[in-house]
This record gives C-alpha cells, sequence and structure tokens, in this order.
C-alpha cells in the first residue's frame, strides 16, 4: 500500500492576512504524515505592483504578465511570501524549502502561445513536474512549499496559476503516493443550493457529477474547478477536497473522487 | 583526502547587469566539481524601494532594514535575484537550488541587538549554518544558490550580509570538504600599490598579512576583508581567493591562506 500525501493549496486572499495565515500553518502542521503546500498570492502581488505604478491587466479574469509584472510576481511569490511561509513553517517545527519550478528544476512549463490573438505574455503551462526530484526531498522529511512560478529550461522563469501548479504536483506524485489534493476555498464546498452556505455535497463521485451537471446543480465557475478535480483524479490522484481555509483537516469540505 | 568544493560569492553590481550575470554564470557553471554560489543584491534592492517610495538609510556604510526594507529585500534577494539566477544556471545544465537560511533551516541568524544606539533594525547576526543539511544536497548533486537572508527560528526573515554568509556556509562545509572561497571584487586582488591595478599580490599567507599591516601596505577597507578572510581559514577554509567578477576560475586574484 502506498503512503499518504496531503497537497494543500492556500489562495492569495489568506497569504496577505498575516493571522489567518498564521492560523492556516498552524492547520497545516497539523496535517499528520507527508505534505506539501502550494500558494498564490495575487492579491499581494496586485499591490505591490500598483505601488510601483505597473497596472495589473487581466484576460477573461487572468493576469496578463508582462516584462513588469513577472518582476513583480517573481518576488512577490518567490520572494515575499514564499520565504516568509518558509520562516513560519520553521518556527511550527516543519522542515519547509520553498521551491519555484527552476529549483531543483522541479517544474517545466512553456511560455502560453499566442491564440486568436490573446497573449497572456509571461504566463508558463507545465509540461512536467518532476516527482522523482520532489519524492526525494520529501523523503528526507523536508516539507516542499511551492511558489506559483515555473520555468521554461532556457532560463526563463514564468508565471503559473497555483492550481494548477498544485494539481500538476498531485498527479506527478500519484505514482509513489496516495494523494490527497485540498482546495481551500471560499466556501464550506461545493454547494448545492447555492443560497445556502450550509448545503454542502458531502462527496462527489464521477457519476453524481454528471447527475449534477446534467440537472444544473454545478455551473458556472463551479463546472471548471470540478472538470480540473476529476481530471486529477482520472490521473491517480486518490481524491480532491474543496474546503474552507480553515477546515483543511480533510474532514470537511466536499470531497471528489472516482466512485 | 577530502573532497573539494568551491563557494562563489557575487556582489549587487553584477546581479542587476543581465550581461555581465550571464558571463558571471557561465564562468560558474565552468568550475570544476562541486559549488555554491552566494549573491548580493543591495543595489537592486535600493532601486525598487526607491520605486516603492522607500528610503534607503545607511548607518556605517550597512542598510538598516526597518520592517519596509525587510519586505523589499527580501522580494528581491529571496525571489527576484535568487530565482533569475536558478532559472539561468537550470539552463547552463546546473541544477540549482535557490535557499534563503529559512529554506531547510539551513542559516539561523539573530536580530542584531541595538548597541550604543545603533539599530539596525532587522539585521541578522549568524548563529548556526547547517552544513549537514548543506552537505546533504550537495551530495545529491545539487548547486545551492544562497540568498542573503537568515532566519531566527521564530518565523521571521533577517537580512544578513552576503560576504558573512559565503564565509559562515565555507566554514560550515570546512569538516566535510576541501573549501576555496572566491569573493568576486571590482579590483583584481588584493594590490601592493592601490595606484596600480596590475600590483596583485598573488598569495598572502597569515605571515606575509602581518607584515604588510604593520608597513602600511594593506589599510582601510581592505583590513577587514582579509581579516574575515583569515577568520575562516583559521576555521579550516583551505584557501580563500580575492578576484574579480570575470576572473573566478581560481587562477586569479589573491590567494589567502594559512601558510
Amino acid at each position: 500500500m502506498k503512503e499518504k500525501i496531503t497537497v494543500v493549496k492556500v489562495g492569495g486572499a489568506i497569504v496577505e492576512d498575516k493571522e489567518r495565515l498564521s492560523q492556516l500553518l498552524k492547520d497545516f502542521t497539523a496535517i499528520e504524515g507527508k505534505k506539501i503546500l502550494v500558494h498564490g498570492g495575487g492579491r499581494r502581488a496586485t499591490k505591490v505592483a500598483e505601488a510601483l505604478g505597473i497596472e495589473s491587466k487581466m484576460l477573461n479574469g487572468r493576469r496578463i504578465t508582462d516584462a513588469d509584472m513577472l518582476e513583480v510576481v517573481t518576488m512577490v511569490y518567490g520572494g515575499l511570501v514564499n520565504k516568509n511561509v518558509v520562516a513560519m513553517l520553521q518556527s511550527n517545527g516543519i522542515n519547509a524549502l520553498g521551491l519555484t519550478g527552476a529549483d531543483m528544476d522541479v517544474i517545466r512549463s512553456h511560455k502560453r502561445p499566442v491564440r486568436n490573438g490573446l497573449d497572456f505574455g509571461y504566463a508558463g503551462d507545465v509540461d512536467h513536474v518532476n516527482g522523482f526530484e520532489l519524492r526525494n526531498i520529501i523523503e528526507q522529511g523536508i516539507t516542499p512549499v511551492m511558489a506559483p512560478l515555473t520555468h521554461d529550461g532556457c532560463g526563463n522563469i514564468l508565471n503559473t496559476n497555483a492550481d494548477t501548479i498544485a494539481a500538476e504536483t498531485a498527479k506527478a506524485l500519484a505514482r509513489f503516493y496516495e494523494v490527497t489534493l485540498i482546495y481551500s476555498f471560499e466556501k464550506k464546498g461545493v454547494l448545492s443550493n447555492p443560497d445556502d452556505d450550509n448545503s454542502v455535497i458531502p462527496v462527489i463521485t464521477r457519476n453524481d457529477f454528471n447527475k449534477y451537471v446534467a440537472d444544473g446543480t454545478i455551473a458556472g465557475g463551479m463546472l471548471p474547478k470540478l472538470e480540473n478535480a476529476f481530471a486529477a483524479v482520472d490521473k491517480g490522484v486518490k481524491q480532491v477536497i474543496i474546503t474552507l481555509a480553515n477546515a483543511i483537516d480533510g474532514k470537511h469540505g466536499t470531497i471528489i473522487k472516482q466512485c
């Protein structure tokens, strides 16, 4: 039987609030066994860009990473957020190691091509996560803390969505471990009634999903999120959990699994 | 016989000039055997701080790191400079890993106490370099790229002089390796005549040093630099080389050694 590992993705709203971040890192510390933290930082990057007089341009709800913005996200994700999280985890007794995709070549990507005139700039689409290298350091008792930055192998850092980093990392580790991927979220989980915060669906299997999509229970922004979750499950991730940031213990939220 | 390792410290002027940095990283790549790169970034940090409207305050030629400046150096050293260097080394075929002292707890420090009214803010004086952990990753074929940031073990990042990081790292590795510590510098080496750039003293032993200090050949800013070099040599570092940034092959500059 494979050993368990938990990959937790935490978003930008948490990492810029020192108290909420501190609590989240305590909860992360309390997760038993091997684990990985993947963080965002978009809101903080937007603030720093603003202070530097750099405009944040969005396209279809995603950031356009021009050369100036690439410097900002490299500073904020790779430096400010990542290193503070690492230092805080160390003080909790977790032997954390901050990583971008460039470090130990753990995640290679390519610059997203311009399609239909849509140019996202220095955005990296993931080609390969080096699961062997990650396993190697994890087996030494080290906890990776991953920033949403990758590299193209030609010397360039690229900006990569944190949800994608988490999913691709979870998939790459599925051959070695029984992986639980936890997405922290602003709701308690996937809701059967969007107006009732307590209508959390505890488990969604592939069959449930098809049914919920057909009857319209799952729609809008939740649809791609769940499609991504099932894509991870298809690639061997045991389960994906969508839950509140203060409930990452694996016992709350919605569990997405094959069957 | 111990295996050799080379620790190269490169200053802030190089890292902000893309072409010079690229050349330096090629030269670093060409160094045979195990190696570590330690980088500065002070000039870049000053520029980013300026763009953010944060004043750079100096005290006795050293930066005062207030809370705002700590964020800037964490961004610039830990993110912007470190991750770009790592990505560039990866493209040279070097399996680089960017580290601050917080990562894998490799360098602990304490906040420099206020003495005689002199307050350097969030400046960290090094307590301990984890030579075992560094050796462990080096033995896996990984090349550490160290930013001048440490942590206090209580969740706080501290700003630490890059020369000190290089010297303390070299000392900590001396029990495992035959260490050469190379300081890249704006002169060809230690000069016997400050007006003649070609008057490089090829070797300075402890006896030479005492003689040169007594006769005034070595004075001013060179004095503490050489004292630090001999402090490293006293702790087992085989040799310290002071040389131009474009001559880090170990065959140029001034070699400082015990005898």
